[in-house]
C-alpha cells in the first residue's frame, strides 16, 4: 500500500515566501498522517500562472532557492513539487523532492499556448518521461497539459512500468470543466491500466479560477477519491499498487504498445527504501467530495474568484452600485459570500430618472443581505455638468452624451469612496452587455474587479433565482427578477430599447462570440439576419471599451480579455 | 537583370477588400514599371497581425478567396504575396503567384512568440524552404523572423543555389531598430554570399508602428536601394545575379556549407519563362532614401501611429486636454502632423489650483499650432463633487482623493465632447508616469489613445525640443520647456514633491522595466537603494491602472501593454 496525499492549495502568484509556507505547513499535515508521497500543484513555488514575471532572471533565481528549501523539509516523505526550473532555458518542472534533496527533475513536455495559455512564451518543452521508484512502486510524474494527449507521457510512463502516475495541474476553470476533465482522466487511466493521481490548483488569479477537485481514479476508470471544490484541502488516499499488475494481464493493448517503446525514452530514479514503519497504519478511507449542481458550480466559482483578487490584492472591503436592478443584485450577495457582510457597502446614486421603485429594491437587497448601504443623489453634479458644457454643447441635441455623464458622475463617486476609504470598488455589467458595449466606459466600467462579466444574462437571472432557492427567502427581491431591465438614463428606458430581447442576443454572442460562427452559420441557427448583423457589429466595435475593461472572472470557455485577443483596429466585416 | 519592385504597402489589419484593391493597385503600378517581380509583406491580404481573427474559419477562407483574386491579376509579372494559408492546420504562408496562379506556396518556418508576438497561438510552423526559378534566375522566399536566425531558411536557399532570398516582413519599430536590422542583414548576405530584398510593412495597428525602410543588400552587404521610412513606397531596382555567382567562386566556406545540404530539403519551383520585351527597358536607378536623425525617427514613428489608430477606426479629428505643461504640448504637436491641423482641438480645463502661466502657455501653443482652442472652467463643477461627498467624507482630510475628482471631471469633459461630437480624446501621459502610475485612472487617463504612452519623460523633453528647432521658432512655449513639471492638483505642486527628479526615475524604470534588473542589480548601477525600492512598489503596484489604460505607440524594446504582461495579483517583492 503506498499512502498518497495531494495538497490542494491556494497559492499566490510571485508570493514566494508565502507558497513555501504553504507547502512546508502541508509537508507537516502529510508526515504526521504518514503519507508516503504529497504532491503539490503546478508551479506551486511561483504561482500560476506567472506570466512575465518569468523573464527576470532574479525571480527564477529566488524560485529555485525556495524549492531547495522545500527539499530540505522532505525527511520522512517524498514530495513532488511545480517550479521554474533552469539551465540556460527554463522549463515548467516538477521536481520530485526526497531525504533533503533533488532526486529528480521532470520538464513539462506539451506546453498549451492557446486559450488563455501563452507557455510557449516563457518555457522550453521537456523532451523525457520520468519515473521514479518509491518503495517497489514505479510512479511517473507530468504536467497538466501534458496528460490531455492520449500519446504523451502518460502513455510512455505505463509502457515503462509505472503503476501509478501523478499529473500536478493548474487548469483553469470553466462551467462544466471538471466534468469532462474528470471523464478525461478516467478514459487515461484505464487506457493505459495505470493508477492516475490529479492534483489540481485551487484559488482566484487574476481573470482565472482554478477549481481544485482533486482526484484519484483507479486503473479501470473509477473516481475513488474527489478533493474539495473551489476550496483547500488535503486529500489522502492509500493505494494498491498491485492490483494494477493483476489487471495488466488481461490487457492484451499492452503488450502490442510495449514493443514499440525505446528504453532510452524514460528516465528513471531510484529513490532509497522508505524508513521502515515501526507501529501499523491505520488503512484512511478517502473522501469523496460530490459535484456541485450546475448553478451552484459557477456561483461558487465567482465568489472564489471574486474574493481572491480582492484579498490577495490587499484589499477587504469592496462596494458596488446598487441601481435596484438585477446585474449589481447579484453582484452584492457574491460579494457577500466571498468577502462577509461586513466587507459590502452598497451605493445607490439616483438622479432625476432614478424611480421610487428602483430605490426600494436597491434598500430592500441591502436589507435583506445587512449590507451598509449608502445613497448619494447625483443630480446637483449632473446640472452643474449640464451647465458647464452648456456652451460647448449649444445647438446639440440631449441624447446619449447626457446618460453617458451621468454614469461617469457615478464611477467617480465609487472611485472617490474607493480612494478614501480604500474599498475596491466592484463593477456590475454582465457578459451580454460587455459583448455588445451596452456600458459607459469609465462610467459604470469603472472599478477594480467585474465580478460577472463573464455571465450571460440568462445566466444572471437563473444565479439570481439560485441565491434565493438556496437562502429559501427573497434576498435578491422579487421585483427585480421581475421588472424590464433598465438602465435609467432617460426617462422609461428599457435595455430593449436598444438591444434585441436578451434570448436572442444571448444565443447570437455564444454563437458568435464564443463558438466563432460566421454570419451565415449564426443565420443558418434560425436568428434574423439583421439581427445578427447588428449584433456582430456592435461586438467589433466595442473592442476599444472592453479593452480598457477591469479584469473579470472567466467562466465561459470564451471569456473576454487574454482568452480572446481581437484587434482593436479591425476593418473585417462578416457580411 | 531581374526587375524588382517592393511594395511597402499599409494594410488595416481585416481589411481584406481594402487590401486586395491595394495589392492590385501596385501590381498595376509594376507592370507600368516593366517589373519581373514584386514582392509585399507578411500577410499583407490579412494585415499584421490578425491576432484572434485567425481562430474564425470564415475570415481564414474569405483571406483565401481574396489571394485568389491577386492571383488572377498577375498577367506579365510575378508577385510573392503574404497570407494565411490552410489545410488541416493555418500557416503564415508567402504564395509565388504567377500567369493568374498560385504556383508556390512557402510556410513561415520560425514563429515568434515572444515580446508583442502570439504566433505559436495561432500557425504551425513550415518545414521545407521553397526555392523558384524565374528566367534562370533561382530566388528564395522567406518570411520576417525566419531572417533573424543565421541557420534558418536563408542558408538552405543559398546552398541550394538562391541568388536572391525575398524575405517578406511585418517587423514593428523601436527606436534604433531600423540600423540594427540592416545591419543583421548585410550579415546575412555576405555570409551566404545573396542578393537580400526584404519588404517591410509601413503603418500603424493598435500599439504597433511599422517603419517600412524596405530595403536590397547586395551580395556583398552594401544596402543598394532603401524605400521610404514611415511612408508607403515602391522601390525598384534591376539586380545583377550573376555577380552572386562570380562572387561566390572566390568563397570557400559554401562549398564546406554545401555538402551539408540535403536535397531533399528544398521544395522547388519552376516558373514558365517571362514574356519576351520587345523593347529594352531603361535601367532603373534605384532609391536610397536616407535614415532619418534619431529624434526625428521617434517622432515620425508616433505621428504614422497616432495618425493610423485614429483614422483607421473611422475618426478625422483628435481632442487634447492642454494643460500649459509639456506633455501635452508634444502631444498636440504630434497630432497636427499627423492629422492636420483643422482635426485637432485643444481643450484647457482650469480649476482654483491652475495657473495663469498655464492659461498663457496652453494658449499660446494652440495659437502656434493654429488649432481650435476651448476653455472649459470645472471649479463649479468640482465645487458640486465636494457639497455631494461633504456627508461622506465627513471627518476625513481633502488629499489626493480630491485631486483625482479635478482630473475626473476633466476626463468626463473629454469624453462629452468626443461623444457629443465624435471626436477621438488623445490621453497624455508619458512612460515615466504610466510606469510609476502618476495618472488618475479615469481621469487623465481617459482616451482612445495614449501617444506619448511610450515615452520617458527625458525623451519628452528632447522631442519637444526637436519640434521647436524643427519648426525654427517656438511652437512649443519656452516657459512650458523651462518650468518644473507639475499636475496643478493642489497649491505649489510639482511632480517632485511625489517623485525621484526624473532623470534618477527614466534610469531606474529602465533598468527595471526594460531590461528586468533586480533591485540589487540597480543598486550597483549607483542609484541609492531605498529609491529604488520605491520605484520598483510603485511600478508594482499601478499594474491594474496600466491594464485599463489606452494603448499607445510602441516605440522602446519593451512598452506595456502586449508587451509587458505582468499579473496584476502579485506577491513578488523585489527586496
Amino acid at each position: 500500500m503506498l499512502r498518497i496525499a495531494l495538497a490542494q492549495v491556494n497559492t499566490i502568484v510571485g508570493n514566494l515566501t508565502g507558497n513555501v509556507n504553504k507547502i512546508l505547513a502541508h509537508l507537516d499535515r502529510a508526515r504526521k498522517l504518514d503519507v508516503d508521497l504529497i504532491a503539490f500543484p503546478e508551479l506551486a513555488v511561483p504561482g500560476y500562472p506567472p506570466e512575465d514575471l518569468l523573464l527576470k532572471p532574479s525571480f527564477v533565481e529566488a524560485n529555485i532557492e525556495a524549492l531547495d528549501r522545500i527539499a530540505q523539509a522532505t525527511e520522512g516523505l517524498t514530495a513532488i513539487v511545480g517550479y521554474v526550473d533552469r539551465d540556460d532555458d527554463i522549463y515548467n518542472a516538477a521536481a520530485v523532492l526526497d531525504r533533503g534533496e533533488v532526486a529528480g527533475v521532470y520538464h513539462k513536455a506539451y506546453l498549451p499556448n492557446y486559450s488563455v495559455f501563452d507557455e510557449e512564451r516563457y518555457f522550453r518543452a521537456g523532451e523525457c518521461p520520468l519515473v521514479f521508484q518509491l518503495a517497489g512502486a514505479k510512479i511517473g510524474v507530468n504536467i497538466c497539459e501534458d496528460i490531455w494527449y492520449p500519446a504523451g507521457p502518460t502513455k510512455t510512463q505505463a509502457l515503462a512500468g509505472a503503476q501509478l502516475v501523478v499529473n500536478v495541474s493548474a487548469s483553469p476553470y470553466h462551467a462544466g470543466k471538471g466534468l469532462s476533465r474528470e471523464r478525461m482522466l478516467a478514459t487515461r487511466a484505464a487506457d493505459n491500466v495505470v493508477l492516475m493521481a490529479f492534483c489540481n490548483l485551487v484559488g482566484g488569479q487574476d481573470e482565472l479560477v482554478f477549481d481544485g477537485g482533486s482526484i484519484i481514479v483507479d486503473e479501470r476508470g473509477t473516481v475513488i477519491a474527489r478533493a474539495a471544490l473551489f476550496d483547500e484541502d488535503l486529500l489522502v488516499a492509500d493505494l494498491d499498487l498491485g492490483a494494477v499488475f493483476r489487471q495488466r494481464l488481461h490487457d492484451p493493448r499492452l503488450r502490442k504498445e510495449r514493443a514499440l517503446l525505446r528504453a532510452e525514452a524514460v528516465q528513471y530514479v531510484e529513490l532509497a527504501p522508505p524508513p521502515v514503519r515501526l507501529k501499523p497504519r491505520t488503512p484512511v478511507s478517502p473522501q469523496v467530495v460530490p459535484h456541485p449542481d450546475a448553478r451552484a458550480e459557477v456561483y461558487r466559482a465567482i465568489a472564489l474568484g471574486v474574493g481572491d483578487y480582492v484579498r490577495k490584492n490587499g484589499f477587504e472591503r469592496v462596494m458596488i452600485g446598487l441601481s435596484g436592478g438585477i446585474d449589481s443584485a447579484l453582484t452584492a450577495c457574491i460579494a457577500v459570500d466571498a468577502l462577509g457582510v461586513d466587507n459590502v457597502t452598497g451605493v445607490f446614486m439616483p438622479s432625476r430618472y432614478s424611480s421610487t421603485e428602483s430605490q426600494e429594491d436597491a434598500s430592500q437587497l441591502a436589507d435583506a443581505l445587512g449590507i451598509d448601504f449608502m445613497t448619494i443623489p447625483i443630480d446637483s453634479t449632473f446640472q452643474a455638468y449640464l451647465d458647464m458644457l452648456a456652451e460647448p454643447f449649444a445647438g446639440t441635441q440631449p441624447g446619449v452624451v447626457e446618460e453617458n455623464v451621468q454614469a461617469r458622475i457615478r464611477g467617480n463617486i465609487l472611485m472617490a469612496l474607493s480612494n478614501k476609504f480604500g474599498w475596491m470598488v466592484l463593477t456590475t455589467g454582465n457578459k451580454s452587455e460587455m459583448s455588445v458595449g451596452y456600458a459607459t466606459l469609465y462610467g459604470d466600467m469603472a472599478g477594480g474587479f467585474a465580478a460577472i462579466k463573464d455571465v450571460p444574462k440568462d445566466l444572471v437571472y437563473a444565479l439570481s433565482r439560485y441565491v434565493n432557492e438556496r437562502e429559501g427567502r427573497k434576498v435578491i427581491p422579487q421585483h427585480t427578477l421581475d421588472k424590464a431591465p433598465t438602465a435609467e438614463l432617460r426617462p422609461n428606458q428599457t435595455d430593449q430599447d436598444t438591444l434585441p430581447p436578451y434570448p436572442v442576443l444571448d444565443g447570437i454572442l455564444h454563437a458568435y462570440v464564443e463558438e466563432d460562427r460566421s454570419l451565415e452559420q449564426i443565420a443558418a441557427l434560425g436568428y434574423d439576419r439583421a439581427t445578427a448583423i447588428e449584433v456582430i457589429r456592435m461586438v467589433d466595435r466595442s473592442e476599444y471599451k472592453r479593452r480598457q475593461a477591469p479584469p473579470g472572472v472567466k467562466i465561459t470557455p470564451r471569456a473576454f480579455g487574454k482568452d480572446r485577443r481581437l484587434p482593436i483596429t479591425n476593418g473585417y466585416r462578416e457580411t
